[in-house]
């Protein structure tokens, strides 16, 4: 007998922007437009789009006005987009985004390394651009990565992910999305994490996302447990976008491909197409400066059409 | 609360033989030699040395007998090589091997375009093989490929699968390892076989061994539900050595790196030293005409000495 899965899984794609933002390349806006039409296309239902970030911190996404102003909106693809701060928050309501990620961590070496900011810091920072978002009827979501290990402290006590999680909650956001940064977690790792962040019962289940590096190859079995603990939102990137910082020519975000041709082969429904997500992939793909990591992407690019 | 997994997991290498095989250079046979010391050197307890095939039909592996009479054998280490028939069966005894594999599979379509032959015709081949081994007191592994899943054939029928496993246990095999041949397999899939497989009662789950390819990413993942139902024998192929020949450039058979650190950070235990694996890995590596799939071999590789 097969476990208790979900029925549905919703695929939160993170290409565009956790994706091409750890790529040491610059995309044209035109590719990136190309790109995120053709994930609405494959019939994702969840595009993060792009970072209103200050262009000097990340120049790969200088152009997110551009972006969010030229893509093409398909009816009920939501296109969040990450914000820092309150500028960046009107930047992205000038721009007409409706839907926003904040970020941050459990760990509080990681976040000053990454922000140069205290977790504390970063969350009073938050406070303003969620009483906005709220104002204006925009869904948060937040991130916290570092879950699962930092590279600069080790192991991160889940006492600390629980405490951020449930600021993050209290400030209005939406959706959590539990971050494994650098590629360390394994499967009794998540189990653990995820039980104790439930079951304090401050949390709902349904609220949690999980969000895994392949940097280990473990990533898809990791969603597995997750899954098997009422996990129903998994977030990937189309071709395994993005290396890891801390591993160079180390694979980084768990690819969108491999997660859909799983959750397909299980039954578990998703609505994207795989073949129209491999033709997204292949557009952005000699951009690169190297073969997408997506195991997927990698057995049928011989047969792509040119 | 974590499954049910294994106290300990036996990991097949299967890089000098599987791995080597379906790489397209030729290695010479020190690298080989001193490939499977360092393998022995990081602790696994099965390596696949080699296939006793004719020359003319495998020339990677064409160094059989000086391989097997070179390797530094250690003790509490099998060597297991493949053998086709009887002749290859009498060349293995004089190179000193004492545990042999055979090889067949579930699906007709396969055996004929890989072996020439139906499946009644190999198990007919094995026979004498098998009746050889048991009086030299010899072990025998009986590998079934295409369990989930055939190039030519779509999809196998459990059925099959069952009626080969008999057959070859009542030959005298005394273990099973089923293989995912082209790498299409997904968890749900893995419980029903399993389950259909044990359920009937004539095939013992202690001596089944899974044999998963990571062409599409999910080799990990389909591991991860083996154990959840008694499988303690996983085949893997260090750096994740050797290919798909049918998906050319693509992801072959499962890395030993990612599996032992998904089953370290398990607590699972497996005897393997997964530096001194790596070590194994990066000197068989720049014979390739790749980098190493394996995605923790990946990770480290920045890392490593010169």
């Amino acid at each position: 007998m097969t476990p208790n899965w979900p029925e549905r899984v919703r695929v939160v794609e993170v290409g565009p922007r956790d994706g091409l933002q750890n790529e040491k390349v610059q995309i044209p806006a035109s590719a990136k437009i190309r790109f995120i039409d053709l994930l609405s296309d494959a019939g994702l239902p969840v595009v993060e789009a792009t970072s209103f970030v200050s262009p000097r911190a990340i120049p790969q996404l200088s152009d997110a006005d551009e972006v969010m102003t030229q893509i093409a909106r398909h009816e009920g693809v939501t296109y969040p987009v990450l914000v820092p701060n309150l500028k960046g928050m009107e930047r992205a309501l000038a721009a007409g985004v409706r839907s926003i990620a904040v970020f941050t961590a459990a760990s509080e070496a990681f976040t000053q390394h990454n922000i140069n900011a205290s977790i504390a810091q970063s969350l009073d920072n938050f406070r303003p651009v969620c009483d906005l978002a709220r104002r204006e009827g925009i869904a948060v979501r937040g991130y916290i990565s570092t879950v699962f290990g930092c590279p600069y402290e080790g192991v991160v006590p889940t006492s600390k992910v629980l405490e951020v999680a449930e600021s993050l909650l209290e400030m209005g956001a939406s959706e959590l999305s539990l971050g494994d940064t650098i590629g360390v977690a394994t499967p009794n790792q998540v189990v653990e994490v995820l039980d104790l962040l439930i079951s304090k019962g401050s949390i709902p289940v349904s609220r949690l996302a999980v969000h895994f590096h392949d940097t280990r190859g473990t990533a898809l079995a990791n969603v597995l447990m997750a899954l098997q603990r009422g996990i129903s939102i998994v977030d990937s990137s189309a071709g395994g976008l993005g290396g890891c910082p801390y591993a160079p020519g180390a694979a980084g975000n768990l690819a969108t491909e491999d997660l859909v041709y799983m959750l397909n082969g299980m039954g578990i429904e998703t609505g994207v197409d795989l073949e129209k997500l491999v033709l997204a992939t292949s557009t952005i793909a000699p951009f690169l400066d190297h073969v997408p990591t997506s195991k997927y992407y990698q057995a049928v690019r011989s047969t792509l059409p040119v």
